[in-house]
C-alpha cells in the first residue's frame, strides 16, 4: 500500500488512490488495514518507508535501546532516527530553502548490549541512513555496572535520554522438565532484572529530573549537587536545571504467559514480571513524568527468536493461516507500536499493556507435543 | 509543549527547541512526555492542532462514527478529518504548487448519533474547520433498521466507511440496590447491542467485502449479486468489486470493570461485554482483513461523562493528583490513540484494547460511601 | 477413586489405601488429583457420592439456582442437598442414636426455570435422594415480575435464601456475520440481564438485611416496615429481625471472551458482562455481607451445551487430549466448585473468578474454519 | 459462627440453628457468609475447630510445604493435618469401636525452610495437635541442592509428596527508586525462582512418576532405571512402579501487580513471574496428571508480612472498612482456600489463579505518598 502512495503521488492517478488497491501479490489475502509496512529480514536499513507519524514526532530527543543491535531493537531505532530526518518531507522544505531545519529534526539513539561488532555494523548503517547520530555501547543488562557506565558515557554525549526502550532478551524452546535451573535463572536475569536494572539506572541519572527536595548529601559542599553536572556545561540550559525531565519507557514484553506457551515457561514467567513491572513503576514514576508501557510482539519475522522459536516451521505448516491478521508480524509493525507509546501521541498512556501480534494469542494453539516436535534438541544450551 | 514547538518553528529559537521547556504555567508538574495536547471543553473545532501523525495516514478512506456530535466522538471525527487536510503541511504543498493536491489527502467522516440538530452542528463546525466532508445521520444504535438506512446513505454518499469508531453510549452514577431493571437494560442495549449492531452491519454493508465463495441465493437471477450494489454505479470500480474491503472498528469501552467501580454496574458489564466482543469480532472477521480494536479511556474533560460522572468535583477535591500522570485526559488523547488503532500504524494490531487513562484505575479509590457522596440523587432517570 | 476409598475402607487394606491405585480403566491416564469424581450424564442423582466436603457445611441454608432443573444447575442442586443429608455419616451418627438430628443438616434448595414439568421432574428425583426439600419454581430471568412472583413464593415457603447461583443460560454457535440482532440480543437478556435481574431481586427481598439507618418512608406508619414482612411471622425471629442477612452468589460464567472464541459472540460477551457485574456487585454489596463470586466452566459433558457447542465430536476428534487434565468435565466438577464458593470454606473470597475447566482454555485451538466445521446449519433460530 | 454451631449440636437448640446468629460482637458487621473461620495471631495450632470439609479428604497423601514453619505457612500444614484427623468425627467412630481407623486418615506433612529452630518448634506442635506426622526438613530455595537434599530426605520418610504448597517468600516496602539492585534480585530469586525450582525438583523425583516411553539412559544396565529408586525397597509397592502419581502443586502469590501497588515492585514482580509459571506448569504437566494452581491472599493478619507491610497501621486508619468484607483475612482463610485447590475437589481445576482478599484489590487505594507515610525507614535492608 505504502508504496502504491508512493507513486501514486508523483503520478497523481486519482482512480487508484481512491479505491486504494494493494499490489497484487498481496491482494489474495491483505488490504492497507491489515498490509505489513515496508520491512527487510536482515539487519539493514529499509530501502524505503512511508511516514505514518510526523516527521518532528520525536524532534530533538534521545533514545536509549537496550539490544539495539540487531532484530527488533535495530529496527527501532531506525524508525525513532528516521521519524525525525525526513527525506520526502525534506524534500519540499528544502524547495522552500528550509534544509538546514530538517536537520533539527532528528531523535538520536543509543544502541546497547553485549555484541559491540555487531552494534558497531549497525551504528554505521543507521547513521548512514538517517543522518541522525547513533552511539553504540556496551552493557550487559545484569550487570548494574555496566549499564550505569554506559548511561553515564550516554549523558556525557547527548545530554539527555528520554526514551528508555528495554529491549534486551533472551529465548529458546524448551519443556520445563528438560530445563535447568541455570537456564531459568539466566532468562529471569536477562528479561526481568536487566529491565530493572537499566530502568534504574536511566531513572535515575537523567530521567526522574531535579529532586524537589533536595538535601545536602554527604558530601555536600553547599552547592547544588545535581544529576545534571554528569551532563558537560556547554549542554546545560537554565530549562534542564529546573524541570523534571521526564520521559517514556517501553518494555518489550510478550503474549506468552497468558496461556502458558509450553516450552516457554522462563521467558513467560521473565516477561510476566516485567508487565507487572510496567505497572509499578508506571505507579510509582508517574509524578516524575515518565510514562511505562510495554509492547507485547507476536511472531515476528527477520529476528533471532523467529529463528529460534520455530518461526519458519510455523509459517511452513500453514499455522500462519490461524492468525487473524493472515501474516506474521514485522519489526516495523513492533517499531510502529513503540513509536506510538513513546511519544506525544500517547501522553495520556502509562502501566499499559499494547499487544501488537495481528490477534495470534486468541487463536494459536498450544500443545505440548506439537512444540516438541518443533524445538530443536538441546535448545537450552545456555 | 505543541504550541511551543510550532512557535519554535517560526523563530528557530535552538534553546528552546533543545531543552522542551513547557510553558510556565504546566511546568511544575508536566513535561512534554505527559502534557495534555491542545484541546477545548466544549464542543468547537481546536484553534490550532501539531501533527502528530503524517497527516495523510487516513488518506482517501471515510470514517463512520457513532456519538460523533458531541464530546470525544466529535473531537475524533476533527482529528480525523484534520489529519488528512493539513493547513501547515498544505503551506508547504501550496508553495510548490500542489495545492490541489491537499484536498485529496482528507479523511471523510460520518457523524451519526439520535440528536439531529447537535449532529447538524457539529458537521458544520468540522467542515469549516477541516475542508473535509461530514455527513450527518440520524440513528439509534439500539434500533438496526435505523443503522441499515444510515449506512446505506452513507454508502451511496461515499461509497466507502473504512474506520468504525463505536462510541455511543450512555452512563450515570447508581448504586445496583437503586438502579431499576429497565435502566440497566438501558445502559446494555447502547453500549452492547449498540456496537454489535452497528459493527455488524458496517460489516455486512461494506467491510467484509466481496464473498469469495459466490452461491447463488434463492433469488439468484444468475448475474452476481453483491453487496457493492447498494452504491451507486458511478462510485463503483473494478477494484471494490474484487476486493475485500478490510477496515478497521474501533470500540471505546472503559475500565470501569476491571476493579467493579462502584455505582456503574451497568456501564461496567455493557463495556466488558464490547472488550469481549472486541475480540470475538477480531478473531472472525481477521479473515476479511478486518481490524477490531477497543480503547479504554479514563476521566476524560470536556464530555458529557465528565460532568455526570463527578469529574469536577473529583479534580476538586484533589483525586487528580491520585493519577500517575498527573492530569485528566483530553478529548485530544482519546482521538489519538483512537486514530492509532484505526491506522496502518497499528496493521498488527487485533482483538487489544488500549487503556488511555494515565493510569488511573491503577490507582484510584473505589469506595461506595465516596461514590455515594458524589452521585447526584435521581441519577439514574433514564 | 472415590469408590475403591469406600470399598478400601470396608476391607481396611492398608497396602491399596497407601498407593491409592485408580480402577485399571482410569489408571492409563488419571489419578486421584484430576479423575472425575462420581458423575452420571443424564439428569439423574448420582448413584453413590464420596463427600469431599462436611456434611453439614449448608447447615439450615436455603439456595436458590436458577437453570437448576437440568445440567449443571441440577447436579449444583443435589451437591448441595447431599452435603446436608449425609447416608454415610447419618448411619454412625445413628448408631449413636442422633438419627433425627440428622435431618437438620439439609440445605433446602429452590430450583427455577421456565420449563415447569422438567423443574418438577427434577425436584421429585432431589427429593428422594436427598431428603431434604427442593421447591420447583416458575420463573423466566428476563421478566423481573416472575422472578419477584418466585422469590416471594420461595420466602414464603423457606424464611430465608442464603445461597443464589445464577446458572441459566441459553447458548449456541453461530459465526457473528449469521448472528440476528435479534439472536443476539436473547442470549443477553437471559445470561446478562437475567442475571443482574435475580440478582436484584434476591439482594433487595432478602439478602440485603435490615437497613441499619431506618428512616421513616412516605408511607411510613411510625412501626417498622422491612422486608421481613414478607416472611410469614411464624417464620421470624429476632435473629433475622436485627442481622443482616448476607450470603453468597455464584455466577457461572465461561472462559468464551478470554480469547474471543470463534461462533461464540453473543455467549462470550454475555457472560464477560457477568463476570464484570460479579466484581461491581462484590464491591457494591460487601457491606452487607454479601459475597459474589463467578465459575467459569470448561466443556462439560451431561449438559445441554455439550450437545450443542460440539462436545462429543470434540471428543471423538481427539481434542480431549489437549486439555491438560485429559478428559472433559463432569457437572460434579463445576458442583464442587460452586459449593466451595457458596460456602464458609470461601468466606474471604468475593470478587473473584474460579476457572473450573481442566486448564482447557490455555491450551484449545480456536479456529473459526474448525468450528464452522461443528456448527450445525441452523444453530443459531432463537 | 462455627463455634455457635458445635455448641448449638450438643444443644440441640432449633431456634439459633434456623437463624445462625453469628456471636454478639460480629454481629454489627459479619454474617456465617463472611465471618472469619478460627484463627490465632500467633504461630500456635488452633484450640478448636470447625470442618468444613470432609475429614479423609487428604487421607494417605502427604504434602511438602515451604515457609510451613510459621505463618501462613505454619496454618496450612495444621488445616492439612487436622483435616485427616477428626477429633469430633472420631468420637463417633470411637463410640462404633473404630478407633484405629481414625490414624489412617492423616495427611502429613513436610515443613520446609531455613530456620530449622522454627521449624522443630513447629514440627512439635503440629504432630501434638493433630496426632500426624511432621517432618521439618532445612532447605534454602535458592539453593537447588539443598531442595533435593530435602526432597529425597522427605521420600525416604514417607515414600510420596502428593502436594506441594509453594509458600516460601520475602517482602518489604520500598520505592523502586531505593530498591537496590541486590534486594529486588534476592526478592526475584526467593519468590519466583525458588517457586522454579522447588516445583521441578518435586516434580523430578515425584510427581511425574514412571516415564512411559522408558529408553536406557547413558548408564542404563537394561533393567529400569526410575526415580523410584530413591524411594527405600520397603516403600515401594507395585502400584507406585506402575502409575504416573500426579499430585498438585499450589503456589501462594499476591495481587500485588494487577495495579502495581506502590514500593513493591520486586514482589508484585516476582508474584506474576509465578502467576504465569502456575499457567506454564500447568499446560506442560497436565499429562502427567499434576495439577499447578495460584492462591493470591490480600492482608492476612497474624503473620510477618502483615507487620512489615503496615497491616495494624491500615487496620488503625480504617482502611479495612474500605474492603468488601470488612475485614482483614485471616490464615485459616488462606489454608482453606489452598486446600480446596490441593484436593480432589478441584480435580478438574487447573492454571488457575483464586483470589483470596476479600475483594480488597478491588477498592484499596495505591497512593505512592500515602505508603511512604507506612513504610519504615530502611525498609528494604536485605
Amino acid at each position: 500500500m505504502s508504496r502504491v502512495s508512493e507513486s501514486d503521488t508523483a503520478l497523481g492517478s486519482r482512480a487508484s488512490t481512491d479505491c486504494l488497491c494493494p499490489p497484487a501479490a498481496a491482494m489474495a489475502h491483505l488490504s492497507p488495514f491489515t498490509e505489513s509496512p515496508e520491512d527487510v529480514e536482515t539487519d539493514d536499513c529499509l530501502p524505503s518507508y512511508s511516514y505514518l507519524y510526523s516527521p518532528d514526532l520525536l524532534r530533538g530527543q534521545v533514545a536509549f535501546i537496550t539490544g539495539g543491535g540487531s532484530g527488533i531493537g535495530f529496527r527501532i531505532a531506525e524508525i525513532f532516527m528516521r521519524i525525525l530526518w525526513a527525506p520526502r518531507w525534506s524534500q519540499q522544505v528544502a524547495d522552500a530553502r528550509f534544509d538546514l531545519l530538517s536537520f533539527r529534526h532528528g531523535c538520536d539513539t543509543v544502541i546497547a548490549s553485549r555484541n559491540t561488532e555487531r552494534l558497531s555494523q549497525a551504528a554505521t548503517k543507521l547513521r548512514a541512513t538517517t543522518g541522525r547520530h547513533c552511539l553504540p555501547l556496551q552493557l550487559d543488562v545484569r550487570q548494574p555496572q555496566t549499564i550505569e557506565t554506559a548511561v553515564d558515557e550516554a549523558l556525557r554525549e547527548f545530554g539527555r535520554i528520554d526514551v528508555l526502550v528495554n529491549n534486551a532478551a533472551g529465548n529458546f524452546l524448551c519443556p520445563a522438565s528438560e530445563l535447568s535451573f541455570n537456564a531459568f535463572r539466566t532468562v529471569m536475569e536477562i528479561d526481568t532484572m536487566g529491565t530493572f536494572n537499566t530502568s534504574k539506572v536511566v531513572f535515575e541519572k537523567y530521567l526522574k529530573g531535579e529532586s524537589r527536595e533536595r538535601r545536602p548529601g554527604p558530601s555536600s559542599t553547599g552547592i547544588m549537587l545535581t544529576r545534571a553536572q554528569a551532563v558537560p556545561p556547554q549542554k546545560l540550559t537554565l530549562c534542564s536545571l529546573l524541570q523534571d525531565h521526564g520521559g517514556a519507557v517501553v518494555n518489550i514484553t510478550a503474549t506468552l504467559s497468558y496461556r502458558g506457551q509450553a516450552l516457554q515457561v522462563h521467558a513467560g514467567a521473565a516477561k510476566a514480571a516485567v508487565d507487572a513491572m510496567t505497572r509499578h513503576l508506571a505507579v510509582e514514576w508517574g509524578p516524575n513524568n515518565v510514562r511505562v508501557n510495554s509492547l507485547a510482539p507476536g511472531i515476528v519475522s527477520g529476528t533471532e527468536g523467529y529463528r529460534r522459536l520455530g518461526g519458519s516451521s510455523a509459517e511452513a505448516s500453514g499455522l500462519v493461516h490461524t492468525i487473524p491478521v493472515r501474516r506474521t508480524g514485522t519489526k516495523t509493525d513492533v517499531a510502529h507500536g513503540v513509536l506510538y507509546l513513546a511519544s506525544r501521541a500517547a501522553a495520556y498512556v502509562t502501566g499499559a499493556c499494547l499487544v501488537v501480534d495481528g490477534g495470534s494469542w486468541l487463536t494459536s494453539g498450544n500443545s505440548v507435543s506439537a512444540m516438541l516436535g518443533i524445538a530443536p534438541p538441546r535448545s537450552a544450551n545456555l
